[in-house]
């Protein structure tokens, strides 16, 4: 194999995100330098915060370039080596983007074992997603036992991620998702205590019902009237992790009209980015993967095939078609 | 005197308060118990909060009973006493509410020193607003010298203090206030760095200019649109402490439309009630009656003569017609 598929951003979305914003290329595969290792890349994670980096506005970083390939975490096997730390046929996660292959010199990629987890858990549970959801869960929120914690996208990479780490602590969690199949799976397979179908059309009073004693807890993904109606339903002192506005990134703007509940209800409020609290990854990595390998931690996934696939599937992603985490899968 | 006057709430506003809402009643001085005092109330605080509490909804206290004594602060002399702790003429600060007498066992009563301060001050800024302004700053917005903080209300009796213990952090201070009077005033008598007025319609652009290195501190009082375009100029781990929503007491509801910030530049905001926080109470207050004695923070007031004033005065102050602590007087 001497030349290789990577996938570069052509054009930053008007609106929507749309195929033509992407471009497929062929590049030679490089000569290793000493030091230097050369990756075939298994799977590359989808994941919402690709939206907003497509876009040329203020944000918590820089915009992806355009014609550079478009950002985003892989994991793979090394294929060909010059670097002493590394051999052919060793796992690795790091963050080569849409690209069948990557060179690295080792620094930032993090070697993955594969004898207790599959290698595709590492970009979900065991990966950015679950570390997202451990440290919002656990470093915002800090839920005691017998509190109510709510999650949208609950069906979602990290919001599953969030409802079970939930119950271990003890707690009623509460998802919201798109559709009676997520929510069955929610509740029946990752044993959340109920999970609320915001397709319904009844939101505000389906909310009220599965939360009887109120939020005390709010893992915000999404954005949009869930939000809203959420506020609507905290108790004093709750502390809302505010994770993602996927609901926004393509359409209107999140609007909030129960403001007066932050106050009213003395709510604490925190945006974050998990990329920033790199301090937390080694213990809360460790947990999540003792869970999965335990089977105290369940998640599915939404795999696309080939490389070609990306654009479509971030664009299924950014609409809330996957179900579970969005991947996809590089090797045939 | 046998008998003293107290306004009642007679029914809750629906819209706007009026003075239909409120009964004055004269009523019999009591014969003391033992361990009992007789105080005569010289000044009534008229604050913001006030506006909730006359509501029958879900809030953060117990609403005001109707055909009850409205709620408020006040100090005032001691004219007659049956307690060994106190003597008449001594004063004392304390809750007796819209009336001009209040009878006491002593309990949560604070001692008040008129030789540093005049009484009224500790209705204000060595008061409740006073240490409203002092926790909202320190506490949720903890300042570093040379960020940015931003005040509504900034001629208020809280927004004034914030401005005044931000520069003092060395921090560049910019308030929001309502017309050229109170802007004027902000800048040249409390020393802000900056006043924008919101009532002279370039709200974003006269924010901006008075920002230029964006946002690092929001003390939120008012709410509505001056709230939302403070969002949009927020830097990166910027701090949020929302204290009131005044502009939604009586009119809309604040609706907020750049929650997107409050993700992307990874914010924290926390709503928060003094009354909760009484541990700092002691620190606090003493910093602030220091730096009063000082001459290093000052103030203004609106005083209206007569309890009978008081229901307009609290229709003034929701409004913003007050200028500074507004308060009653109730002796000649």
């Amino acid at each position: 194999m001497s030349t290789y598929q990577q996938i570069v951003l052509a054009s930053r979305p008007q609106g929507h995100v749309s195929p033509g914003n992407f471009r497929l290329e062929r590049v030679p595969v490089p000569v290793l330098q000493n030091g230097q290792i050369l990756v075939r890349n298994h799977y590359l994670s989808l994941d919402p915060y690709m939206r907003m980096r497509m876009e040329d506005t203020k944000s918590y970083a820089a915009p992806q370039e355009l014609n550079a390939v478009m950002i985003g975490g892989t994991v793979g096997e090394v294929v060909e080596s010059k670097n002493p730390r590394y051999k052919p046929g060793d796992f690795v996660g790091g963050g080569f983007g849409w690209s069948e292959m990557g060179v690295s010199d080792g620094v930032g990629l993090r070697r993955l074992d594969t004898s207790r987890i599959p290698l595709s858990a590492y970009l979900g549970a065991a990966g950015m997603p679950g570390m997202t959801a451990w440290y919002g869960l656990n470093q915002v929120i800090a839920p005691k036992a017998g509190e109510t914690i709510v999650v949208s996208a609950a069906s979602g990479a990290v919001g599953s991620v969030v409802g079970q780490l939930a119950k271990l602590h003890g707690c009623r969690a509460v998802g919201i998702a798109g559709g009676p199949e997520k929510c069955n799976y929610v509740v029946n397979e990752l044993g959340f205590d109920a999970c609320v179908d915001y397709k319904a059309g009844n939101l505000a009073d389906d909310l009220k019902a599965a939360t009887p004693d109120g939020i005390d807890g709010l893992y915000e993904n999404v954005g949009g009237e869930g939000f809203d109606a959420c506020l609507a339903r905290m108790n004093p002192f709750g502390r809302i992790a505010l994770c993602g506005l996927i609901a926004a990134y393509e359409d209107e703007p999140t609007v909030l009209k129960n403001v007066r509940m932050l106050l009213t209800m003395r709510l604490t409020l925190r945006g974050f980015i998990i990329s920033e609290h790199m301090e937390f990854w080694p213990q809360g990595l460790a947990e999540l993967t003792g869970l999965l390998a335990d089977g105290k931690l369940k998640y599915r996934e939404s795999i696309s095939q080939g490389l070609r696939s990306a654009p479509e599937a971030l664009i299924g992603l950014l609409h809330g078609k996957n179900f579970g985490k969005q991947l996809v899968r590089l090797i045939d």
